[in-house]
């Protein structure tokens, strides 16, 4: 009863044996008969060789449970990984964990491999600080070849530790399992070209759920899926059958169109692009279908040369609250099993991604002109609300960050005015197309970067504290950052009306609780290159951008707390700077501070440090900014402390180096 | 005579009708009946409308003829720009340049576009300051739609141009021309990807010419040219060729059968992998053919959807030097017309490029375990030779930056030490690769960055003026930059022997005469982290990388013609920096300049301001670098005046800034 209410839906396999369905039951009542499952018997993955399929049915059983048990209470990537359950029970059947190496790409369906090799038990710890990553790491498992986080790496990597084994005379197999999605980057394409080419064993599993994050985009998603729906075949195909029947054909003639007939066929449906790549095809297998995914597996063992093994899984298999709505399931927080309704407290305020949203489709409803692109993450950068609005004028170009920007920079040639909206760490994939295509044309493309900052469980892969840096560096671009949501607003405006070269808007993560509500009343306008003086002081001085204003006002009020005189400038540029206010206030003060949620090396701070040397600024200037390593999974808060980004650390440095420089 | 001597080949359709081959007669004789070709009667693009095919194999002549005069006194692109020749006049002859929008990819094609569209005249001043780009710009003419250095961006460019076309609800055909090295770069597949989706119109024409920048990579260049020779294909036909000679069958059968045949061999052959991609394709067509060229052009201007149109070309064409050799025609500097030879002054010393491809030599000589990878660029980045020696450990990825590093980091988890070769401009494209699939996980993968700073020439697109920013910013990176050819052996032994992560070695364009015999000698070690202290001065402190350390110590020569002290330190490291000797000699001197081949923005200057920061040196310092802008073509030693990073320029500002901070 509980089961059916949970909407842990039992997979057709498992209905029949039933063993998985009474598993999960009594698991949902814990302590009781727990094990008796499959799952606690597995103390290394290749005890999953000895089992039965009947046995793997309910292995799989086993750890949607855990996956469901565990994702509802630590958040995760929920759809993707109900999904490729089945076939990583399939693929612990088939080959040794232990010698064989797979490679995962992006991390998003990889729990029950987690599960599999030894992180059972440090499910729960998934995405906290100390606990295991939410992708896979080198540094968590040695079961993890290659790390991600970003899409379309596996092919490439695995072709890597492919022509490795060969220069090392060593022998084991090397798969790639790849989504759909990912499969629309060019970096996939460029390595299945290289694959091909080398000739290297290497088996790629296709895992295809007919969705990236999004709905699937591209002409080859869509050859893929419909292949053979090809209409110049079904002509062909329907005039070879008439002329069979008039003509009544002998039997060798018959059979030998039958052949044709087939080759064709399979031409047709079996992925025709892939062979040309000197792939061999294999598929489409039901993913969920354990018996056929080990036979098939066992297959693609034996054979050597690049193989391609095309399988059809369902995003949330399994839970039908996640199979219904995957995209909603795609990375959850907390939720309840039983309803699949999200837990995490409501937060204050409004997410900087909505408030982005709704300001630009203010923007779009004004001007026919403005268009919106994204690289396959329409609902997260908030476009697919649009989208439904002002459906030809929203782009989502698949995971393909570098055409999306040179894609707006031909709109831009042409008057359109396009804004492309990636998160600040997949924007580093289009750092040549925003440098060669936009900036060193000067064409007016905006760009918007959502998560900029510390993103807390998503971890080193998904932290953007590089952009301020790398979108700095770039001749004619502008760069700006707003504080609160009000000034995000007036930035979207302000966006919009330059046109004089590519600008960007860099916005955090999470929510903020000063924005205009734009049913009732307009942004205010930001000027273009001025920063904003928030008080003025003797002692101290403070250039902020973006969240660390906030965090600045509070530094100041303990400073002042200490009777010093603080001032504090929210910078909102960090290119063009606004030299005047920053050069006026730093003369008034013993010593200079630099916040920003960003590497310290090159970033805001090293521009002020810059202006300075310039200008022959001669103050003791503290960067406060990110180290110079690569900050791991925690909470936000948690990844602010490890920066020394907290008001704390600020404090205690800050009094220690202006006392220093007094002296 | 002077033709046949010259080398100067009359396409076989000019031959025919003789006419071309009396102008271009005429033409090597100047000053005698020039003015009878076609060309010199062509004042706009769109005179060409009203040519006969006769006098479009004439026109096309005509601009062979200036091409090769005019390439041979100034350098450029010679190989690829006579193999489109055919095709620019063609598509001259069917579109309206005035209205339709050719974007070309990359640009080394486009000396006809250029010729044609009002440029003849300039031709002479390629490459040169104030003159013409040796590509596109849209900062040169207004039929320059799309600039271009980097390849495969055309696509993508293209389709931005067509979908503002119907947003904006104008008129006019889209038409991207691109070669099948370029082809092989991963934005290419993104763009075709989501242009098959967007269904928008747009003519794209591959120009195969069977060899990227060198010889072609990769499966699909591969599928595409060898399509017809199919195993499968081939068996399957040869059977029912049997089954038809045994039964003799009634000639409707007979007919229909030939008509799958032809049907399964127009896939075959006709590019199936196109239509998969929802693009209609048309091919191949000889790409030499004018009249064919005209025909098949017409025809796709008149239908809708996305088009992919064939053609095969010839790198060189009507040149037979270049047609017999084309690499070494593909950028060419001043050349004896008459023989193919190099006409450019012995430059002093050897290439770095050379130096690097023979120490590297060394070092996979003596570890089995070391790899080479190039993007495409086998021969201009040295490997080429090697690949003669060492083919199994050298491999060309086609251009895909992107995979070339990934798929380094795969081999590098396997303890394989990979060294990715590749210009410091092009390695921009993989920047993400290398943040978040190496130093991330941080793997021990040389970097080995050619062409870092100006580059003379070839512009903008092509400085390497970004790196030292993007690659210090890096977590785990190590950075060097050799002062000349002896420390540029020395870091690729260092190199070969880091195994602690990423390390990165950047190398300028050009020669050096300070470089070892590696058949006599060894090169000295380079200590990790060290700088050299050149020499020790108590006024002014000169901190250099690369290039500029020479500068530097001309600059101390003439600053010590003043009676100042000056120290030079040469940096070795822009990452870790020699933090301790850096800090001590700045102690010193009263003033402190920054001296790099790199931009000012966040580059090894910003560096020192940060280290100086942190530990409270305050002395008034100058950085000394590239400007915020992009530095367009000249000579390397324009570049350098137009950054102000010539002596003079240095030593004037210097004083001037020493002056004012010594008051």
């Amino acid at each position: 009863m509980k089961l059916e209410r949970s909407g842990l839906s039992i997979p057709k396999e498992t209905k029949k044996k039933n063993s998985g369905q009474e598993i999960a039951r009594m698991k949902l009542k814990p302590g009781k008969g727990a094990n008796k499952n499959i799952l606690d018997k597995i103390s290394n993955s290749n005890d999953v060789h000895a089992l039965s399929i009947a046995e793997l049915r309910q292995l799989a059983a086993d750890c949607r449970e855990v996956i469901l048990s565990s994702i509802s209470q630590t958040g995760g990537h929920l759809a993707s990984s109900l999904g490729a359950v089945d076939l990583t029970v399939a693929l612990a059947k088939v080959f040794d964990f232990e010698k064989d190496k797979i490679v995962w790409d992006v991390g998003h369906q990889t729990y029950t491999y987690k599960i599999l090799t030894g992180r059972k038990d440090q499910m729960e710890g998934l995405g906290k600080k100390g606990g295991i990553s939410k992708f896979l790491s080198r540094f968590e498992s040695k079961y993890d070849h290659f790390g991600a986080g970003h899409a379309s790496t596996s092919i490439s990597a695995s072709l890597g530790i492919g022509k490795a084994r060969t220069l090392n005379r060593d022998d084991y197999k090397t798969i790639a399992v790849i989504g759909d999605g990912a499969m629309t980057g060019g970096l996939a394409f460029e390595a299945l070209n290289h694959a091909g080419h080398l000739d290297e064993d290497l088996i790629v599993i296709l895992n295809d759920n007919e969705m990236s994050i999004d709905a699937n985009v591209g002409a080859l998603s869509r050859t893929i899926l419909n292949i053979s729906s090809s209409k110049s075949f079904n002509v062909l195909r329907a005039e070879i059958i008439r002329q069979i029947r008039e003509h009544k054909l002998p039997l060798a003639i018959s059979n030998t169109l039958d052949k044709v007939n087939d080759s064709m066929m399979a031409f047709f449906t079996k992925g025709i692009w892939f062979e040309k790549f000197n792939f061999r095809y294999f598929g489409q297998v039901d993913g969920h279908n354990i018996k056929n995914l080990v036979s098939f597996l066992k297959l693609t063992k034996e054979l050597r040369g690049p193989i391609l093994l095309h399988i059809n899984t369902r995003k949330g298999k399994g839970y039908s609250p996640a199979e219904s709505d995957p995209s909603s399931f795609h990375g959850v927080g907390k939720f309840d099993v039983a309803t699949g309704n999200s837990l995490k407290s409501a937060s204050q305020g409004k997410s900087y991604t909505s408030i982005w949203s709704d300001s630009f489709l203010r923007v779009m409803e004004k001007d026919e002109k403005v268009v919106g692109i994204s690289a396959a993450m329409l609902n997260n950068t908030g476009l697919a609300s649009i989208q439904k609005k002002l459906p030809e004028r929203i782009f989502d170009v698949g995971i393909a960050e570098g055409h999306a920007v040179t894609f707006a920079g031909g709109l831009a040639t042409q008057q359109i005015k396009p804004f492309v909206v990636i998160y600040s760490t997949f924007l580093q994939r289009a750092f040549d197309h925003i440098v060669h295509d936009i900036a060193r044309q000067n064409l007016p493309v905006r760009f918007i970067l959502d998560r900029g900052g510390f993103v807390g469980p998503d971890g080193a892969t998904h932290n953007g504290v590089l952009d301020l840096t790398y979108m700095r560096m770039i001749p004619q671009m502008a760069l700006m950052v707003p504080k609160n949501g009000k000034e995000l607003q007036g930035m979207i405006n302000l966006a919009h009306k330059y046109d004089d070269g590519p600008i960007a808007i860099r916005f955090p993560r999470g929510s903020t609780t000063d924005y205009v509500d734009l049913s009732s009343s307009e942004a205010d306008p930001i000027e273009f290159g001025k920063g904003e003086l928030l008080q003025s002081g003797s002692d101290i001085l403070l250039i902020a951008v973006g969240t660390m204003v906030d965090t600045s006002i509070e530094v100041a009020r303990a400073l002042e707390g200490k009777k010093l005189s603080v001032g504090v400038i929210n910078a909102r540029f960090v290119k063009p700077l606004d030299k005047n206010l920053i050069i006026e206030e730093a003369g008034k003060v013993n010593c200079v501070a630099t916040l920003e949620e960003n590497s310290k090396i090159g970033g805001f701070g090293s521009g002020i440090l810059e202006l300075f040397a310039e200008f022959g600024v001669m103050k003791p200037t503290l960067q406060f900014g990110v180290p110079d390593w690569f900050i791991r999974f925690a909470s936000r808060e948690e990844q602010l402390q490890m920066a020394g980004l907290d008001v704390e650390s600020i404090l205690d440095k800050l009094l220690e180096f202006c006392d220093r420089k007094s002296q």
